[in-house]
């Protein structure tokens, strides 16, 4: 199956965080490539992923980086498609750097941001993207919200017990 | 046409700022509808607003609000549809709390966020995540690229005169 | 003894931080009832919660959350009561973006916040409010308060020897 | 009528901010009384204040205060009622000084904090501790939750039109 | 020998980091006394502490205390003597809330503000606070000032060795 | 009669700051002067002034600064006399950068910090400073406080009225 | 004459403050070149600029850029020259964002980072880069920061007078 | 060979962060010094320093210190030199306090301010001045770029793999 979710990150160390995100994508079997696309260490080749992304089949990238985060929006200049921006977090700052970084784009050029090492949330917020044009997609959907309350409410159980 | 984007904000006093995501959906010739739906003072109906959302042929929704900024991630937990979250900055603390409020979801539901006041931005993300799935839309958002360059173009043209 | 006070939580993650008001009520006898009731994973049932909440009883509700966190502001917009809320600090941001998210609430909708991690007052807090309108209570706050001074008179003495 | 909220603050300058938390008040004909009572100017008089609060019949106090924000804290530590905290922004700052100061208090002396100038919410906030013990003012809270939302409604009818 | 400078601080878990101030004064044979005084926890204690400080023939307070840290400026509010403030980090927020509850004090009462757990140098103002009435003092102060470049001259050597 | 404290300023431009701690201390008559001495535009001028600052009959510096704020911590490192820092507030940033460029001296080297734009309460903090040697002073100062606690008193009245 | 120094700039809506860099370089006779360059809307142009930049003989490159920052850093990625970054503050967060956003590069890219809206020192620092290898240009920063001496000598002078 | 950068800082403590500095030299084979120079223990030996620098044949001086950090702005008041500023983290405030002590200087005296423990990277900023004015150092950055590119080509292959 054809990748249809690019992640990409500026570096194998923001692996471990990044990792929640093919992880959300693998629940919902939507298929998803992984890659180093570095705006500061491979600028050109960043520039040619983004010019490429919707051409070779993808819906939606999901980028993350930490510090002066330039991945995500410079993603979003040179591609379409929407692209989901993972803050983060360094040693120092808490990756209040990186989220500002990444949220803060310019009008005209958007990126859709989620919490600082919110790398799940990237994942669910693609599948949301792809369901809202996949009735079966959106039905599976709907079903994992239902399993968060269901956990919930599992909790809740236990907790007053 | 039916509208395929929402746009809601917890009270009309948001919509200076959150008239921007109209105009840019204007201009992708995209049908929305408007709304004020409060989290705090119309929870109900809030939730049936976003339960109701994807069955009404809403493909995403773009929601603004300031300050404790509850109605992006609420509406998120009760729809399985992309939402797009703009901080609306209140008179004090310049959105930082309405950023954090809207950005900062737990994991299993999540906010696309865009910067302060960037509600031309959830606009034009909204139409990303159509054109991903239309290649008429994707293509005048390339045309829309383009211009962002052509005008940046012709903004260096005359610094440099 | 029919509970006074709830103590909700989004996830029985927070007990650890939350437990503190339970154990503030305990020392001043007051009955209350513990429960997961998360804004994001179970909205409907959280805003049945608020809903019941004056009806069954409670005089006040303590809800803690992290985060972009809903929990109390969404409760007091269903209830009458008053809510206190307990900003719950996740892993970055020290609890910031926790206590944004639940003091800045709009005008209308009010939630009576504590630190950062600061269960033990948010139960005071509810203590105080019942003594308010109970005399005996009333005189064991004023205890308490004694005994607070009693320790640190002591501390004081241990110090200077 | 006796007043059952002592509405006091640092100084009267403040009196442009918390005018709204009298105004609450008023409109749920709640009795109360003003004052200024500077922590740092009237430190003596501001513990006697505290002191004899509960005596006098008050069963909520709400202050409100500035900058290093003291009046809260300390009237708490004095009283058994709840004190509700407003911390009022100065020229700097954004009241980020002022929220810290009022909300970041200590295990075993609560204060019930609302937003950077929330007064407003501070006499909502009394005014639901009172219909906790009140059943007619209790109704009335209902209807002003509901006014909220017949006013929200409202303006989402004319948003749309 | 008469305690000159007064150390206090809001409970003795604060002593670890206030300590350094008591040793700074021991290294320029200054008499002081040591004393837990709690603004939240006694309160009549720390307004009778201040106001008969001067009395007692101190020249100066320290005070240290952490998040909504009031110490400080309830003592230099009741007492005519030059007070300094250590602001205490709890565990949360890095002491960036104690550093604003005590630098930020309102026109009329000073509070002389340190570094965030900076005792020692809280320690090393009060020395030069009474350096600046005693030639003795001052020369030391001048001598250990002379330490200190020497010490760094020492460490500059090792580190180009 | 010789001024025994000196105010100092990085430019002209934070006069409009600084003034308010010369008119402190003419309430209190105690002798002062006033002077230009920039730590990044008179680096060797502002040594000396430290340096000689103590022989000259200085008991205390009071030194404002903006931004990067080196001038208190420098005057500091070559004056065994007190220094009083005043962060003046530059165009951005609130003066949050001006506050920790003087307030966070490694240890060794202390600054009494005031608040931003604190300037009349550095006056009043080197009439403390002096008072603690002064018994008339002492009494000017109560007399002082006294006046605050009676200003407050009377605001209090009108406000009730 | 050849330019040495390439200012540029996102948007010529920045060009209010990065003037003062071409005065501060009009100040010093160092020959420069301004232009628009966008990372986000000219991405491919912005890359080429950089690439050229030393070949076309330039030394030194400022760039200004706000909000979610990413020139400064994208450049200095393509580029082997020193480049400097001018945060520019946009209508919110008093350009913390663009500051986090320029300053917080990863090891390897190098941005020379000066103060908010510090267009100014960018000049001057592009001009100290230059006369650390020419002597006449060195000499004329002496003579420049001599002029900073006597301004400020002479404001002292006013200002005791 | 004789050094043309001085690497200097407050204290031997801060060496375990200024250490990558001088390994970026090393990198690059430019000639370098390290030494303590302490603004506040030493600021008549710092001034001289940095008067002396470019006499001694220095091109940039690197310049680390940590909280109300001095150094780098002292320095730059006194040559004509570039100066490179690193905001070393002290155990609180996560270097934030170092970052804006550094950066925000007053026009007229610029600092090149890299990120929060960023020494690295003022090595290689020092080394891209020199290359600017040595074309076979030019050479050799541009192979250091290429080196990055090739390494993050290379964790990308491994990642996909």
């Amino acid at each position: 199956m054809s990748p249809v979710v690019g992640i990409v990150m500026g570096s194998d160390s923001d692996w471990p965080v990044m990792e929640a995100a093919a992880k959300a994508l693998d629940e919902f079997e939507i298929a998803y490539e992984v890659d180093v696309v570095s705006a500061h260490r491979m600028p050109r080749e960043m520039i040619t992923y983004g010019e490429q992304a919707a051409d070779r089949g993808l819906k939606a990238i999901i980028a993350g980086a930490g510090g002066a985060a330039h991945l995500p929006g410079m993603l979003a200049s040179v591609t379409p498609l929407p692209v989901i921006g993972v803050p983060v977090p360094l040693k120092y700052l808490d990756g209040m750097d990186s989220l500002l970084s990444i949220v803060q784009m310019p009008a005209g050029v958007p990126v859709a941001t989620v919490s600082v090492a919110g790398a799940r949330n990237a994942g669910l917020l693609a599948a949301r993207m792809l369901a809202a044009h996949d009735e079966e997609l959106l039905g599976r959907m709907r079903e994992f919200q239902q399993e968060l309350n269901d956990q919930a409410t599992e909790k809740g159980k236990r907790l007053r017990a």
